[in-house]
């Protein structure tokens, strides 16, 4: 069985063709500037030649067709037909309440996407064009719609609710959701996988440009980080993560601008580039502070202080930890962060074994002590294949 | 040496005359809807029969005023004159990053205050008012301010700023100042005292109306959840805590109003008052909640889950803990809550004595087990009589 896997965002598309039998990567790739000048297609089949094409994207349609036209390209291709793709996994952003497993996409599903454009206006919308262009390219074929929500939904009610009039829940559907849903389920899951102890409870830091964190107990999550948006939380590359609300009620006030432009420079000019003043890119900002650049140091210092402080406030949660599982670019490869955090956690009997903490880079790898008291591990996350997983479980 | 302490209100003054030999209370009372129809004045003296006056109070000097004479009544009063108070002891919301630490009050000082009324725009005007009524009904006697936000003012720059532009720090001094800070450094230091190890971690939960939590090393503050304004942190009374920023942008723009509505909204209407839609007093939520009320329910579920969630954060945060103080209206009386938080910290070692903690309301206990790993005690605040030590020491 063969499972085409689609990440649409307003712009892009993402792809990923993934054998079942062997849950092997066949191709992936990924359309850039869509319904832009420039757009590219790159293509990576697996051991053929990668290539690339320039040529005008209108929309998501010419892009899907684009893409499998490439996935049966006579010398770059890795199928003969669409016929042996047995069904297309979206990721989509949010359902709202409504549907939050993976489901079969209906006219209902659609609808239900649509409905939720409000409360994910950058992704539903090229979600569902991607849904559509899937359908048009290949019509009959099953769709199955993969929610980032889908493991955050989970959380119980007292870490769901916000403490605001609950008309609003009622009227609005405003509650925590949390994100990155697809990444902390494969993950934790690996995790409990490692651990061979049903009820494990597990913190997986998914620290990534953007960057949350869950908890999950036996694989159900209890709590994660993003909220009603992938805002709330921890400290990320451009967005601030958790703030006063009073700090915008300032800000707009001084600078004369409204609660639209203030959430726009919430999202995209905080966070450690707010801070440091440097870069999104923690790599940037590592090399400044080891430059002896302030601000960057400060970026830093509480950019790992607000991860710390998550997985103590998250063990209280579940009255206890057995794992925590370093995930994403940054938490799969910045060594001396993971370090750093786990410094804060001795008082719970964490021990880190630095040289396999320094090797481990972008694979899977226990890096903590035969004696430490909670398992810590590297693990990269595979959205693409939890996707994929859950559509083949579906169809 | 006695001083007197002095509270102002918006519409209120709060005082206690303390003799310092002893730090006994010997009187203390409360003027009410100053400048509105109806002022009151309810004076208490130690030992002595209460009275309560009915009288209109334009402004604070004409309330000052009344409250000097109510000290030195002949029948009521409990001195002859007002040679004998050495000097008062203000409660001031916020002077910035400019002073924090308690101060003698001169013409800076009172420009610092009103240059922050932005800052804390309903207590600041008030303190001011307070301090100037005072300076006029006793020319040349001290006045010192006590800042709200001396205690919380000495977390590190990890904890004290936000991921949002430097560009506000430097402008406008956004950046997480941290309240209730008499309280967190009376109890704190209460807590010191009891544990006899000098730089014992403490975490101090004053959960009152108004609602925060502390985190100290050797009574140093590191970390404090109120931020730039009271609204940060916990869930309260009526004000919503930590919420995802977006969820303001999303309400102003479905409702149609503005970032200022929308504050008074989380400030007035949110908390528990919001969720349960009972109150924002804990015991009319806790009667509703026992009789089955659901939103009551919930209510106090996502409290007390959000008090465990800081008390782990800030374990975490310090890398372990000594000493769990619970004080204020909620954390001095509720013993349920109390015991319902600590059941969460079970993995940290924490025990308490059911019985112990049942007999302890209002009053000083240790309300743990003797082989509890962390101390876990209920002491009573008592700002005024910090305010008062501050003073004291100042003159």
């Amino acid at each position: 069985m063969k499972i085409l896997v689609i990440n649409c965002g307003s712009s892009s598309l993402k792809y990923q063709l993934i054998d079942m039998e062997n849950e092997s990567v066949l191709a992936k790739g990924l359309c850039e500037r869509i319904g832009i000048e420039g757009s590219k297609l790159t293509h990576k089949p697996t051991g053929k030649e990668n290539y690339a094409i320039e040529t005008p994207m209108g929309d998501h349609k010419v892009a899907v067709q684009l893409v499998l036209d490439a996935l049966m390209d006579k010398e770059h291709g890795v199928i003969e037909s669409t016929e042996e793709i047995t069904a297309i996994g979206h990721r989509v952003l949010h359902a709202g309440t409504v549907y939050s497993d993976a489901t079969l996409i209906n006219e209902d599903v659609k609808k239900v996407i649509r409905d939720c454009f409000d409360l994910g206006p950058l992704h539903n919308p090229a979600n569902l064009i991607g849904i559509e262009a899937c359908e048009a390219a290949m019509p009959g074929k099953p769709n199955v719609a993969v929610f980032d929500t889908a493991f955050g939904m989970k959380i119980p009610e007292k870490a769901a609710m916000y403490a605001i009039p609950y008309e609003y829940y009622e009227k609005y559907s405003i509650r925590r959701y949390g994100f990155h849903g697809t990444s902390h389920m494969f993950v934790s899951g690996e995790t409990l996988k490692k651990i061979g102890k049903d009820a494990a409870k597990v913190i997986v830091c998914h620290l990534g440009n953007g960057a949350s964190i869950s908890a999950s107990i036996g694989g159900k999550c209890v709590d994660t980080s993003m909220g009603l948006t992938p805002l709330e939380g921890l400290i990320m590359g451009t967005r601030s993560g958790d703030l006063d609300p009073a700090v915008l009620q300032f800000i707009c006030n001084h600078e004369n601008i409204d609660v639209n432009e203030m959430l726009n420079i919430l999202n995209k000019k905080s966070g450690v580039l707010g801070m440091s003043g440097v870069s999104s890119d923690f790599r940037d900002v590592r090399e400044a502070a080891d430059a002896g650049n302030e601000r960057a140091i400060m970026a830093l210092d509480a950019y790992r202080y607000r991860v710390a402080k998550y997985i103590g406030s998250y063990t209280a949660a579940m009255n206890g930890v057995d794992a925590i599982t370093f995930t994403a670019g940054v938490g799969e490869n910045d060594t001396q962060m993971r370090e750093e955090i786990c410094e804060y956690l001795g008082y719970l009997g964490v021990k880190i074994d630095s040289e396999k903490n320094a090797q481990a880079r972008g694979k899977e790898e226990e890096i903590s002590t035969p004696d430490s008291k909670v398992k810590v591990y590297v693990i990269p996350t595979n959205e693409e294949l939890a996707i994929a997983r859950e559509t083949k479980a579906l169809v």
